[in-house]
């Protein structure tokens, strides 16, 4: 009764309409997108943010990097539709996604985190150097940094103050409080609706406090020894984050051996990739396939 | 330069048109909305929620109320327009009501009291027997009541829950998690947004905390002495609070020496009088209107 292996299905252009996927790490189901040519290129893994599941990806970021890349984006441990129970520290995060990325079939990969997924890309970099190719780091810091302590306050004053005034907190979280901003904050809210069905289960309570604990500890651990890191690394951020507060992200330009810095994005956020979505592509595409490569 | 007094304006016939006033109550401005007609009859003063303004009341109830009774609400000093800062005690929110009351000219007034609003109605009908005639008191305990103190708590992760799973969080803290309550809650949902002109300002960060804690001091208070309540009290609920839980609805009725007991409503919690706003209207109307009325 299977179907043949022949039957050529076209392939689904934009993230808002590639399927989801399972697969079973160690027993447990992890959900994830996969996007873009399926050739001998190294793919990008995408680690994301505090509370992200599938949906919360830019469509415009994704769409953009496969066109050229093959692009993968997953639900961790605990996260959305992915089973288990998520872990309180960054570490253990970058093990679950290493064992995803093993059980894929990968042996090189690159990496793009975003925030929280940002610190989760720099354990991967130092503990896995021959897993990991290039890694892009935006909104994010080293563990340590200045103000990612803060990150639960923030963020609990911002969704409250959403709940009040009736707007989606990521508008303050991730954008300017500037007319320009709130433009862009809600054109990138108006994005992340573009898929209709099939969307992602939403974080539970219990994972996402899990979260907060394991960034809530990286921001208290000591200053990284970032020198562990020999992969090439791009730095983007908007040039004021109020959650990872933006100097973390020249301080990891700075710091890291290999590190490349992208100018801070005008007027943006914490989101100041989606803000900057066709700019960003355009450099991270550049910088995935500068040679030499390693 | 003054408009004749005598030029006719034809009066709104909804909560969603009716223009917003203002008075200075010892030199702050509250705001405020009128509506009904203003016979001889005694107003019905509306007191309101944690985090509710002007336009957080259910329509329906209003112009059902307004049908019959000259109905008044109102922001409370720091809440949504008002001027001001919100005290933290529910003592000093029902001498603020009491001012406000006085300022507008009126010395006998019903009220309506709504969860936060309730307490604060039970403190001024014992505070000033001689301004109140009757009193409704919805979703609400009496001071020291059980589960009051676990607001803060309930209300803040509701409110997690909301953006998690990009819901209004009014759903789980209002409505039953049944297939009915959820499509009540959406009908309710709606009806807030039917007025969309002169809304009200969002209640701020600073007040919500001041509530939050005069709530939670009510809860911790020694049982009330409800004795002090002279007036008829007509006391309505969901049969599923889960922010005011019901039994202190029962429990109202039970130690008012002239408390009235709706029978709680089915499948129906905190916005129980909102869910069923048809039979509510129709049960406070009688209330108000019965006599003798003192």
């Amino acid at each position: 009764m299977s179907a043949p292996r022949s039957s050529p299905t076209p392939a689904p252009s934009s993230y808002k309409d590639v399927p989801t996927r399972s697969v079973s790490v160690d027993g447990v189901d992890f959900v994830y997108r996969q996007l873009g040519p399926e050739g001998d290129g190294v793919p990008l893994i995408l680690l994301h943010h505090l509370t992200a599941v599938l949906d919360n990806w830019d469509p415009r970021v994704i769409d953009g990097l496969a066109a050229r890349r093959r692009v993968i984006t997953f639900d961790n441990r605990g996260v959305g539709a992915s089973g288990g129970s998520t872990p309180d520290t960054i570490e253990a995060m970058a093990r679950d996604a290493v064992l995803f990325i093993r059980t894929l079939g990968f042996e090189h990969v690159d990496l793009l985190g975003l925030s929280m997924g940002g610190f989760i890309a720099q354990v991967i970099a130092a503990e896995e150097p021959q897993l990991v190719r290039k890694v892009i780091l935006a909104g994010t810091g080293p563990a340590g940094g200045p103000g990612i302590d803060k990150v639960t306050a923030l963020t609990l004053r911002d969704v409250l103050k959403g709940f009040l005034t009736r707007k989606d907190p990521k508008q303050f979280l991730f954008f300017t409080d500037t007319e320009h901003g709130r433009r862009e904050a809600r054109a990138f809210l108006e994005r992340l609706k573009e898929r209709t069905d099939r969307r992602d289960k939403a974080i539970s309570l219990t994972s996402f406090r899990a979260q907060l604990k394991a960034i809530h500890r990286w921001g208290l651990q000591p200053p990284a020894d970032l020198s562990r890191i020999r992969q090439p690394v791009l730095v983007a951020n908007g040039e004021s984050d109020r959650m990872v507060p933006s100097e973390n992200t020249l301080n990891l330009a700075a710091r890291l051996p290999r590190g490349e810095l992208v100018p801070l994005y005008p007027d943006a956020g914490h989101g100041g990739i989606f803000q900057f979505h066709d700019e960003f592509v355009a450099r991270a595409l550049a910088f995935l396939e500068a040679r030499p490569d390693t």
